[in-house]
C-alpha cells in the first residue's frame, strides 16, 4: 500500500488592489475578483486550483480578505459550490506575515497535522496539475522547511524578487541559499544566465507550527499582535478584532522570516506562472487573434493589429489602431498604448487628486 | 413708421440619423438630440435660432419628426418652454419634398400670410443674428420665390452641393444660375475661386402657397400623396396616414423644385454654418485645451494630443496617445484616428451585420 497523499489547507490571501488594471479593477471589485481569461475570476482559478484529492489531500480553502470584499468572496465560493474551511476578514491591511500567523493558528487548531499551503489570490497559474506535483514534491520535506515556490524564469524579469537554489533536499526540492530584491536587468540577467536562480513567486507551504515557531523567533511582535486578534470559537467566518489587529506590525513573510530562518526550502516549478499586474500582462497572456489582438466582450476591431479590447459591457469598437490597449468596464473607459501600461497608476492618481479636490 | 417685420413660420426637419456619430447617434436617439457644444441640443439650438420678433417675427416652430422621436422633440421643446406651433409625425421617411408640402399645407391653413422657413435640426450656426439678419433679407423677395441660402465656402468642400449665383434681385439676394451636385475637388477649387459658387445647405424660405404650386407644377405625384396623408383638423400633434404617406414618392426638394422652378433665388451668408457630420467635425468645431484636445464629459488626458474625448457619463482617460478620437456613449465605445473618422459607418455595418446574424 502506497503512503497516504498528505493532507494541505489551502489559504488564499485576497489583498492586491491591481491598481494598473483600472478601470476593470477598482476598490469595490478589485483584481482576484475578475476573469481575464475564461469565465473564472482569478480568485476562483485560484480555489480550483488548489482542489482535490492527489497528489495532496486537500481541504475546504481558508481564504483571507478584507470587510470590503467578504459578500464577494463568499458568492464566487458560492459559485463554484465550495463552502470554505474558514474565511478570515482582516479589519485592516498588515501585510502577508500576520495573515500568514493568523491562518497557521486557525488551522493548527481546526486541521491538526496538515500543511498549509499559502496562495495568493491573483496569481495566474496556466500548468495547474504541474503545480499540484510540486507542491507533492514541496510537502515530502515540509514537515521541517517553509517551502517556497520558484518560478524558472522565462526572461530577466526586473519586477520580482529572486531565490539562489542551494543542495538538492529532496527530489525537486533546494535548500535556499538567499533571497535577493527586484533586481536590475544586468544583475537579472546574470541570474538567469546562472541557472540557480528562480523568481519568487510568494507561494509557500510549511506546517503551520512550524512557522509559528519561526515567526515568535525572528519576529515576537508580530506573533503576538496577529494571534491576539483572533476571536474565539470555530466560526467559519473569522473577523479579527480592529484595534488589536490594527496595531500589528505590518510585515512580508519574507522580510519577517524567509530572510532570517535557517529552515527554508525552495521548489523549483515551470508550470506557466503569471502576476497579471497590467494590461500589456493581459494581452500578453491571451489567446491573440490572427491580427495580433486580443479581445473580450463584445467588439469590433476593422484595422486593428496587436491590440488588447477588453469590455465587460459596452459595445467596443477599433478602427485604424496599432498596440493599443482600450478596456472599458464599470469604472471608466481606458485608452492607452501597450507601451505606457505602467502609467494607469498616472490616471488612478490623477483621479484620485480630482476626487479629493471636489467640485472646486 | 417702419413696415412691420415679415411674419415666418420654422420648420425644423428632424430627420438625419448621424450614422457617422456612432455610438452617441443610436436609432432611439439620433444626432439631432444630442448636445456637442454646450448643454442643448443641435435640435435646441435650432429652434432658439428661428425665434424671436426682429427682424423677423418668428411664430412658433412646426416640427417635423419620425414616430419614434416624437417623446425626445417634446421633452427637448418643454425644457426650453417653447410650445410648438404642431409636430408632424412621418409613419416613415419620403425625403424632404413631401414633408415641405405638407408642412407648407399646415402653414397655409393655420397661418396664413406667414412664410415658411424649412431648417434642417442637425446643423450648427455659430452667428444665430447673422443668420437671421440674412432671413430678413431674403423675406424681401420670398413673396415671389423660393429662397434658398447659400454658405460662403470655407473651402473646396467636396461634401456639399453647389449654387451658383445669377444677377442680384435684392441686398444680399441673387438669382440662381444652377444647382450642381459634389462636386470634385478640382472643381471645388475652381467654384471657390470664382467667387460666385455658394454652398447648398438646404435651408429655404418661401411662401407655402409658391411652394405648393411650383411642387404641382413639376411633381404633382408627390403633391397629391403627400398632401392626402395629412389628417383632418387643427390638432398639434399631425399623425400622417401611415399608408397613404408611405405611397407618396420619395424626393428631395433640391431634385423635385428647386432644379426645376424658374423662381429659385439665393441668399448668401457668411455666418458660422456646419453640418455636424462626423467625430472629426465635431472636434474641429470644437474649443481645443492648450494640448489641442477637445474633450466632454468626465476625462483624464495624459500625453495626450490632438484628440477628441466625448463621454456622456463614464470617466475616459487616454495616455500618450495623439489625434485619436474616443468616444464613450450609451451605444458602446469607439475609438479611432481623426483622419478615419469615416469609417464609423464600417462599424456600424458590421454591428448590423451581427446583428442580423443573430447568435450564430
Amino acid at each position: 500500500m502506497s503512503e497516504p497523499a498528505p493532507a494541505v489547507v489551502p489559504v488564499i490571501m485576497c489583498g492586491g488592489a491591481g491598481t494598473r488594471l483600472w478601470p476593470l479593477s477598482v476598490n469595490d471589485r478589485p483584481k482576484p475578483f475578475h476573469a481575464f481569461d475564461g469565465d473564472l475570476s482569478l480568485f476562483q482559478e485560484t480555489v480550483r486550483r488548489a482542489a482535490g484529492d492527489a497528489p495532496v489531500a486537500f481541504h475546504p480553502p481558508v481564504i483571507v480578505c478584507g470587510r470590503d470584499h467578504q459578500a464577494i468572496v463568499e458568492a464566487q465560493l458560492a459559485a463554484l459550490g465550495v463552502a470554505p474551511a474558514a474565511i478570515v476578514v482582516e479589519p485592516c491591511g498588515r501585510n502577508t506575515a500576520p495573515v500568514a500567523a493568523v491562518a497557521a493558528q486557525v488551522i493548527a487548531e481546526r486541521f491538526p497535522g496538515a500543511l498549509l499551503l499559502l496562495l495568493a489570490a491573483d496569481h495566474q497559474i496556466a500548468d495547474a496539475a504541474g503545480f499540484r506535483a510540486a507542491v507533492a514534491r514541496a510537502a515530502a520535506v515540509a514537515h521541517e522547511r517553509i517551502v517556497t515556490f520558484g518560478i524558472t524564469p522565462a526572461g530577466p524579469e526586473t519586477g520580482y524578487g529572486y531565490i539562489q537554489q542551494d543542495a538538492a533536499l529532496a527530489e525537486g526540492v533546494y535548500g535556499v541559499r538567499r533571497f535577493v530584491e527586484k533586481p536590475d536587468l544586468a544583475t537579472a540577467k546574470n541570474y538567469v544566465a546562472s541557472g540557480d536562480y528562480v523568481w519568487n513567486a510568494g507561494i509557500f507551504l510549511f506546517p503551520p507550527s512550524l512557522f509559528l515557531e519561526e515567526l515568535r523567533a525572528s519576529r515576537p511582535d508580530i506573533a503576538k499582535a496577529a494571534l491576539a486578534a483572533i476571536p474565539a470559537g470555530r466560526e467559519t467566518v473569522v473577523r479579527l478584532d480592529g484595534p488589536l489587529f490594527a496595531a500589528c506590525p505590518s510585515d512580508s513573510i519574507d522580510y519577517a522570516v524567509m530572510e532570517k530562518t535557517t529552515r527554508a526550502a525552495v521548489a523549483p516549478c515551470d508550470v506557466g506562472w503569471a502576476d497579471v499586474g497590467s494590461w500589456s500582462e493581459v494581452w500578453r497572456l491571451g489567446a491573440p487573434d490572427a491580427e495580433g489582438n486580443v479581445v473580450r466582450g463584445e467588439t469590433v476591431t476593422i484595422d486593428t493589429h496587436g491590440s488588447l479590447v477588453f469590455s465587460d459591457g459596452p459595445t467596443v469598437a477599433l478602427v485604424g489602431v496599432e498596440d493599443l490597449i482600450v478596456v472599458a468596464a464599470a469604472g471608466g473607459v481606458l485608452v492607452l498604448p501597450k507601451a505606457r501600461a505602467q502609467d494607469v497608476k498616472a490616471v488612478v492618481a490623477a483621479l484620485e487628486r480630482r476626487k479629493a479636490g471636489g467640485a472646486a
